[in-house]
């Protein structure tokens, strides 16, 4: 784990507001802002994929997308026969699909599967779909390469975590976050703790604002809540708040000194999610650690948020930001910055697995991961264990099996079909 | 017609580098921009439809996405039985069909389309699909929303441009856009000038780089073509080149002189589209009116390059954008500075038809938009013409029937199915 804090920010703070353009320190940050900058860019062009024991070409014979019961899958099938598999996110896919058979499959299949690195930006220019970055181009590939990099997998014995680079650590603590805006702050405190009973987790997260806006009765509820969140855990608890874009700045330096009189561990999304500037204001004004990203679709704007301190804990969605290598190149460009990447999840589509393997490869992230149980409907099992993927003692331990280490049940995959074109 | 330049960027010129941001002109400069930026947060704020001639409610009874032989269309159905009809590119709706059925036509339905300035922001609500924003959630979006504009027009007996603001011209210039990068200069001289002949065109555009790269080639024609172009129209042509994202920040300074030197009318996108930084160097290194902004899809990133002078001319995608309401809050924010939209439109799916309505209601804009013919294979006429929508003597004159004044051939739609789920 790293330092959340960059010491520019203390430094910005220490001069009187506006003067920073004009003294002499800002030529020494501009040349240090250009330094990084460099160093942000060398990192984020690294290749991800420890392909060094793979020694055999790994052919993409067939790429398919299959469902029943609206839950979707992806297939992977080399050459060789061998299969990978990615279950998706059914309250996406379903939305999303069409991408894969005309933006995506025909590509790549019969390239080497081994030059995934190159293929993940090399498929953007394959009917100029560079166009179309953003959540339902990104998922629909994202979804693609953890059936590649499941296939990679089986066929080479190698769980993912060590095709990404290999683990540095067992497993993950997680927070358990909780999605609510419409109940009262008592009645999220009251799941918050059946949570975190039931899940063993040491931090916790909730909702703040009115998602995109304010109300009167979501600020009275916010100014409520972080009291009581944090009265209701004691001390020991790590808290934290995800305003999904509620607030203008002035609103979210207000709720954020509350925040940090209570303690928090970092306050996420607190101004629209894509204005950059807005969150580097707001990032200036306070000390609590400020997170984003869920909904970034570009690694120039991650290096920006990273080169200008608009964020402290970098967020990109594993699937809306095109899948675990191109989220590795923030992760990349966050350790050069020395700040933490803790990456947003949604729970569905085995969210918790894949971003388990990501985060055990990863040294710079916190102790805890977003966690929101087991809430798919799909019969699987953790290879060779007959369980489940779930949160023991607060934490996820690391699938060893090959692939992500993930068994669906054949008798409910024989009742896929390809999805309509 | 505005003119392209404002003075920030003569200004910063005569600044040694790197002394700008500590001279006393830019207390002046942030404080300008701060005000410009109230300006534009205000501008695109106030809303486009004009519904002063509505006095009766237009509720949406139905919202269908109907297809035949990969065309695409979506018809939108009052309470009182009138319809409106929206043609799609057939190149873009097979991968972005299913989020109409599933994020957008079920909030529409049931509301008033008299509300649409509103409608197309809270639809993005509805089910969080604020994250999808991008071109394919906004495409699906932009044609239901021409659809209903459509409607309104027929129900109102009010042409589009009408609902628009009204119209300034009654017809526009045209540009022609030549797409190829595969052939010699002299095949695209040729090209274009068979393109001339036929359409009138008295402004041409063409290719530069290798789309997202260089390559020697690339670069070999392009210092080929720059001049040649010039030479083989002579001076009266208007001549604009787009390099699609292909130059790092000095080459494109290199080229973009090279443009200068022959008197080139602008340089679109000329390093990749979502570096909004790089591309204001280029502009602040260049007296050729940069344009940029295909790709973009959020409002904050068309202000930060409207308010920072990164662009002289601003391109939304009338359609990738999420349509004409949206795009006219660009055009209002571009007015406030003092500079032009040229949208940016694809041929297929009658996009010049669109793209006339809109530019003939648009005040700043210059005197040629992008135009490719009438490429699309569906029978149709405008409405009480008994022809088909295509330039003539270089010029697209708008309709004055209701709606977009399209007429798609009755046995034609008969033969349409709902698109799958």
């Amino acid at each position: 784990m790293t330092r959340h804090r960059i010491d520019r920010r203390q430094l910005l703070k220490l001069l009187p507001a506006g003067a920073a353009v004009l003294a002499a320190p800002a030529v020494a940050a501009s040349t240090d802002r250009s330094a990084l900058k460099a160093r942000l860019r060398e990192a984020r062009g690294r290749p991800v994929l420890d392909r060094s024991a793979l020694d055999e070409p790994i052919v993409i014979d067939r790429l398919e997308m299959l469902r029943r019961d609206g839950q979707y899958f992806v297939r992977a099938t080399c050459t060789e026969g061998a299969t990978g598999w990615a279950l998706c996110n059914p309250g996406r896919m379903p939305s999303a699909f069409a991408i894969f058979p005309n933006r995506i499959a025909p590509y790549l299949v019969g390239k080497d599967a081994r030059d995934l690195d190159t293929l993940v930006d090399d498929v953007l220019l394959y009917r100029s779909s560079y166009k179309w970055q953003g959540l339902p181009y990104w998922s629909a590939l994202a979804r693609t390469e953890l059936a590649i990099l499941d296939l990679i997998g089986q066929r080479s014995g190698l769980p993912a975590h060590a095709l990404l680079g290999g683990k540095v650590r067992d497993s993950i603590g997680v927070y358990y976050a909780n999605g609510d805006r419409k109940h009262s702050a008592d009645w999220v405190v009251d799941r918050l703790k059946a949570s975190v009973a039931e899940s063993g987790a040491r931090a916790v997260k909730f909702k703040l604002g009115a998602r995109l806006r304010t109300t009167a009765a979501s600020t009275a509820r916010d100014l409520e809540l972080v009291p009581k969140v944090r009265d209701a855990f004691g001390d020991e608890m790590t808290i934290y708040a995800d305003a999904n874009s509620s607030y203008d700045v002035p609103e979210a330096i207000r709720i954020g000194r509350l925040m940090e009189e209570y303690d928090y561990g970092f306050f996420e999304e607190p101004v629209r999610f894509d204005y950059l500037e807005e969150t580097r204001e707001v990032a200036d004004a306070l000390s609590i650690p400020i997170a984003g990203g869920e909904q970034e679709s570009s690694l120039w704007r991650f290096e920006w948020m990273i080169a200008n301190a608009a964020v402290q804990i970098v967020q990109p969605d594993l699937i809306y930001f095109g899948g675990l290598l191109r989220s590795m190149r923030v992760a990349a460009m966050a350790r050069e910055a020395g700040i933490d990447i803790v990456p947003h999840i949604s729970p569905m589509g085995l969210g918790a697995l894949y971003m388990t393997h990501f985060a055990c490869a990863v040294g710079n992230t916190t102790d805890f991961q977003e966690y929101k149980g087991d809430p798919d409907e799909v019969p699987y099992e953790i290879a060779g264990t007959g369980e489940r993927f779930r949160a023991k003692d607060g934490r996820l331990t690391v699938p060893d099996a090959p692939g992500f280490g993930v068994r669906f049940d054949p008798d409910y995959l024989r009742g896929l079909e390809p999805v309509p074109t």
